[in-house]
């Protein structure tokens, strides 16, 4: 087996992705060795390609909504074999010692979670690459098994935008009777309406853009609110547990806030920055409201995420797309024109 | 019993307290009528005195932390009788049948609780005059009962800065183990560094001032930590499960943030107005950090604060004033020149 890797690559910020051979390390004993069906296409993908967070690392290998066969495993190793399909998500590794660790969310480990691309190996130095590529080497404990009775193309997005959304709406408790309010309609957005729905909640979606109503409903949606409506945003008035808040660009929250009822929690997963317009704190006091963020969520969680995924019939609604149109993909994204995630056919590379 | 009532109120926002004669509405059957021994001044009295809070009704008479002898009980009330000591707090009255009220949450009354001056009587109409007063006229179910242990001076001020920073300790369950920081060194803070350690915490206060050192640790402090100096505020970095900011005052909570631990929580009870310099939400987001207000607490909880006190032998620091000092004191609070509350002897009156 050759560890000389095919991938597409950014080689610089400003470059568009294209075809580039990178050597992936000699599998260790805990290593299990991938070949990559599908991966899917975050936005933070772009984000990093275009070295936006001012922390790349070039040439980047992106992709962290990995599905795949095994094809070989390290001696080490006895939970997963050749053949078994699988996937691996924003993680690579983590300390293992740490209160997070021990406590299964690595995703907040003490000493920074291993990234599966734009990271340095924490073992040997080396930079990690990601999915976008047609095979993966990862420790174990990083890799969880995907149920047989779900699509691996629709998998793929499960390891990010499924999990972003699905361990806040546990972590908060959401189940029968949970009122929850969903900010925004893409890839998170849709994966946080099926979710809620198949936990039980009463499910609404806050768009700006009207005409979202037969789409939402059918993605698990009771109900649909124009945000930028004042009298529907006043009929929702201290109505919700939880807002589910996953836009990606700057926004006001203070509306949502409004929405919800004395101790309820706005939760955000997309934002990356200052909140501008200023959060005001009054109706957090009044009401006892809270603001919260999350990422991502820890593998035992990623696993059980795929499991009920797989109970409850919970697919991402995807676009399969050969390699070859990853650019074109990213600007379709920047215009939101994706419903709702891009999946790479990774046979086409 | 004549209802015409001796005191001081502010006739408008820019002229000074000034004594004033006023009606107090004839004891309905579920009300006591209380003789008022001490009245605590509380922060919001000054703002709200001077129309700081555009909603200001007057002639206002302020005070809402209030401790007196019962002289009369009306027909319907049998938890208390006359020669009782007794206290009133920021409530008067509430819906008492939302959820909240259900769940002995006045404060956060759907209807919204009516506050003990500056406000309407939800019964009659009429405004609601404070403790800057000779005696007050209240529903039992907006009465506590002042512990025998406790001095009633120095019991005043739990009525408002004790439960304010009692009921947020409670809810998020802080006790041994728990590591506490408080911020700023006021009425409030004071109370939380002792609430904190009774409760079993490790607990810190975060000061811009240096020299509080020995201070600090005689209210409870184990910790201090001067948050002007980056060493200081490094080595705290992810250290905390609460930060209780107890700051009036426009500030910059992001560094303090920085100090909480994973899922480490922020809770706001002075600060009202827009969080200006900006949120970030990344350290919410990589930590599942949380960012809450609390607003005073419930009766059922102020009875048990007060009790809780007795128990533990916790009193608030006082500096006893006569009333024809009230102007005074006000100039004092302004300057922060008061440990740690003011309290007016209504015997002066
Ligand atoms: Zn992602
Ligand atoms: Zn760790
Ligand atoms: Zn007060
Ligand atoms: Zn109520």
């Amino acid at each position: 087996m050759s560890l000389t890797i095919r991938g597409y690559a950014a080689q610089n910020a400003t470059t568009p992705l294209a075809p580039h051979n990178f050597t992936r390390r000699d599998p260790r004993p805990d290593d299990v060795v991938i070949d990559i069906l599908y991966c899917g296409v975050c936005h933070s993908d772009l984000h990093q390609a275009r070295d936006e967070w001012h922390n790349s690392i070039f040439p980047m290998v992106p992709g962290h909504e990995i599905i795949g066969k095994v094809s070989a495993v390290g001696q080490a190793v006895t939970a997963f074999k050749a053949g078994d399909m699988v996937g691996v998500g924003c993680m690579v590794d983590s300390c293992q010692h740490c209160a997070s660790c021990a406590e299964d969310l690595e995703q907040y480990c003490d000493e920074g979670a291993t990234w599966t691309y734009n990271a340095l190996d924490r073992r040997d130095g080396m930079p990690t690459y990601g999915g976008y590529s047609e095979r993966i080497v990862v420790s174990h404990k990083f890799v969880v098994r995907v149920p047989e009775k779900l699509d691996p193309k629709t998998a793929a997005p499960l390891l990010c935008a499924g999990i972003t959304t699905y361990s806040p709406l546990r972590h908060w408790k959401v189940g029968k009777g949970t009122k929850v309010a969903v900010v925004g309609l893409g890839g998170l957005g849709h994966m946080g309406l099926k979710f809620a729905k198949a936990m039980g909640a009463e499910v609404a979606l806050f768009t700006r853009s009207p005409g979202k109503e037969a789409e939402a409903r059918r993605l698990g949606a009771d109900q649909v609110i124009l945000s930028t409506d004042p009298e529907q945003m006043k009929a929702v008035a201290e109505h919700f547990d939880i807002v589910l808040d996953t836009v990606p660009n700057e926004h006001d929250i203070n509306p949502y806030v409004a929405t919800l009822k004395r101790d309820g929690t706005h939760i955000l997963v997309g934002l990356l920055g200052p909140l501008d317009p200023a959060l005001h704190t009054v109706p957090l006091l009044l009401k006892r409201r809270a603001v919260v963020g999350s990422a991502i969520g820890g593998i035992k969680e990623t696993q059980e995420m795929l499991d009920f995924c797989a109970e409850k019939g919970i697919t991402c609604d995807t676009e399969i797309i050969p390699i070859q149109q990853i650019n074109t993909a990213y600007e379709r994204m920047l215009k939101s024109d994706v419903h709702y995630r891009f999946v790479i056919d990774m046979a086409t590379l």
